[in-house]
């Protein structure tokens, strides 16, 4: 079967310029370099430009870019979640300002000058930690994604959401800066019976989470910096637990108290929420690392293919359990898979960026991506994964996503 | 000499806090979880946050935070540069409202809609693209940093501006995303006779620069994304040329051709400008590669050590020839040097983070920074580049910094 699929170094020259049908079409080959037509009109080089820091010394995007993060229409605004517009996305980093969100009581304005964190319990030496204290600890940066874990909740039973924002834009990646959560614990003489650590923010809903003591003592930070710069406070400004790899929620915001001890707070959040109802009525618990998951970004749901030929299917894929060692894509649903590239350098639980050339011949196409991680776990299909979890876990959905491109070139999300 | 630099991994525990002298001082050890006094009013718990969305969909920064581009103070605004905040900076990743300006004419305001991009010259197809057709064709994403080569052009005479934003501000590192110009002017059919490229931007300046072949059909990069969404206007909305390593005035922004020759164009900006007068009179032409540099931005000029005691000395490293291999640190101006921690992953072209961990005595200390690169290239002191070059060429001081700091804590920028 002709999928179309071309491992990178094996397109021709002149294949990708055939497939394209350029639009903008070419120069006139006779034309002497000052004979060239500029179609733009009115041109931009015969009128004065903005003067230099007319934005006030901090940048804003072009007034022609629009996207925006999409809220899921929950009931309320002060609990609710808006998504990233992947589809728009490039690369691996998440522009700040479309970061997704996910917030229980609404973002609190915090004044970092007044902040502090409190480490207590099982601690030799309990302390509170200003702000000022934590920027003079020895520091790290690592790009590292966050997903929700309710990304793709809709998706258990049948396609709900169109877009590709919709169900999958759960999941965000940035540089972020902070001390190592590790640094403090030993600072402040964590003590051998510790288990546990709750993590609480300072919003309105007074956000709690039990954190095994592996994981604080690890790879977790105390973050006070994203993307070279402060948090936004969307994100938890001043200062946000961060869990690499681990279920979004566990990402404590806002941050104002840790409490060691040596069984976990079963808090409102670990047992009324973000446990996964099995088919036998049981419900996991503490299901916090996110497994591999991949999704073709382009093309994607609701997007229309303007006519066969050339185009680059791209995508993300991460794990909570280290890096992607492998993105295969399917244009026929999963027959056949051919191996896509990966951005380098891949990094250890981030987005990853894969790309795979494709000759759309104009035939309906069932796009699909399936990951595999370092630990060897490759995605599942959406019935391999409901025949072990049914479909009534509403988290945790990291079933390979299908996209189906009709004749007519338009893209939808099916279950495939 | 005890010049308080110590390897990471040798700090003691408690070494830091003892260091530190916790502003914020300790929780009450005896007191019970629940008891915990919380010193911030109001207290942000007790209040609904701001809802979800209310930024419209794209966000912004915290209301506390206010650092912005500095603008050198030339005659005119049009032709002007402004200056990245290093001193405030976190990992490797400059926020795009934070990254260096240098324009010429302005910042013109173009639609992606019916903005194209010519390729001419020594080519068997002239094209005509339109950023649709760019955005078709494959694309790759990379961080790699960009530098004015007039950075620190205040600096080689005497110490002159007071911070690093000053004397280093004009380089900044973003995830670029687009297409290898090696694509296009391969789809063109480049003749075997070109040598070089011009470059043309569609500001009010048209500016104009010669690239060499090897670099156009090495790594050069035809970019529309930049950390994740659409270039920002001040860096070439919607295009622009990216030269990794190369001199910063030769990513030609807003481009909207490029003509293939057989030898350089000899442009305004490569005869009368961005050439560096030697000590005898003649002039380096085509010193496009930007040499490896390094400078602490913690602490640096104009900050205050409030008291002795540790600090993270923190800093920026990059190469136009490649990656940083070394960076080692002097806390008595060049006398000995230790080795610092380098951020991982360390990447090709791009600025690397270091970090080092320092116990400061109270007494007169000179900071220093000194980088090695792939090449086996080591930075030089002031001195050893001023008998080279003299102090007459403006562009590519890449001199080793000296931050004096005093017993009272003031650190100023000194050449020593």
């Amino acid at each position: 079967m002709f999928s179309g699929l071309t491992r990178r170094g094996l397109l021709s020259g002149g294949a990708i310029m055939s497939g394209l049908l350029l639009s903008g079409g070419r120069a006139r080959a006779d034309a002497p370099p000052g004979a060239i037509e500029y179609p733009v009109q009115p041109d931009p080089t015969k009128e004065q430009g903005r003067l230099i820091l007319d934005d006030g010394g901090y940048g804003s995007r072009s007034q022609f870019e629009s996207e925006i993060r999409w809220r899921y229409p929950t009931d309320s605004l002060d609990s609710s979640w808006s998504m990233t517009p992947l589809a728009s996305g490039h690369g691996i980093i998440t522009p700040s300002g479309l970061h997704f969100e996910r917030h229980h009581g609404g973002i609190p304005t915090i004044d970092p000058a007044t902040h502090t964190l409190i480490i207590h319990g099982l601690v030799d030496k309990p302390l509170r930690l200003t702000m000022a204290d934590l920027r003079r600890m020895p520091s790290v940066s690592r790009i590292h994604f966050i997903e929700c874990s309710g990304n793709g909740l809709t998706e258990w039973e049948k396609p709900t959401l169109k877009t590709v924002q919709g169900t999958h834009g759960l999941t965000s990646t940035s540089e972020w800066t902070g001390v190592l959560l590790s640094t403090v614990l030993k600072e402040a003489g964590i003590q051998d019976s510790a288990a546990w650590i709750l993590a609480e923010g300072s919003d309105a809903a007074v956000m709690t989470r039990s954190v095994p003591i592996d994981v604080a003592m690890n790879d977790a930070i105390l973050a006070y910096a994203q993307n070279g710069e402060a948090l936004r406070p969307e994100q938890g400004y001043p200062l946000r637990l961060l869990l690499p790899g681990l279920e979004g929620n566990t990402h404590i915001k806002w941050l104002r108290r840790l409490e060691v001890s040596d069984k976990p707070f079963m808090t409102r959040e670990e047992t009324s929420k973000y446990t996964d109802l099995m088919p036998d009525g049981t419900a996991r618990l503490f299901t916090l690392e996110m497994d591999a998951k991949s999704v073709i970004t382009f093309p994607s749901g609701a997007m229309k293919l303007p006519r066969p030929g050339f185009y680059e299917i791209s995508g993300l894929a991460w794990s909570g359990r280290g890096k992607i060692v492998k993105v295969e894509v399917s244009a026929d649903g999963g027959k056949t898979w051919t191996e896509a590239a990966l951005q380098e350098p891949v990094l250890n639980k981030s987005h990853t960026r894969f790309r795979m050339p494709w000759i759309w011949d104009g035939n309906e196409a069932v796009l699909q991506s399936r990951c595999t991680d370092e630990t060897g776990y490759v995605q599942p299909t959406l019935p391999e994964l409901v025949r072990v979890r049914g479909t009534k876990s509403v988290y945790h959905l990291n079933a390979i996503q299908s996209w189906h491109v009709a004749a007519n070139g338009e893209v939808t999300n099916v279950h495939a």
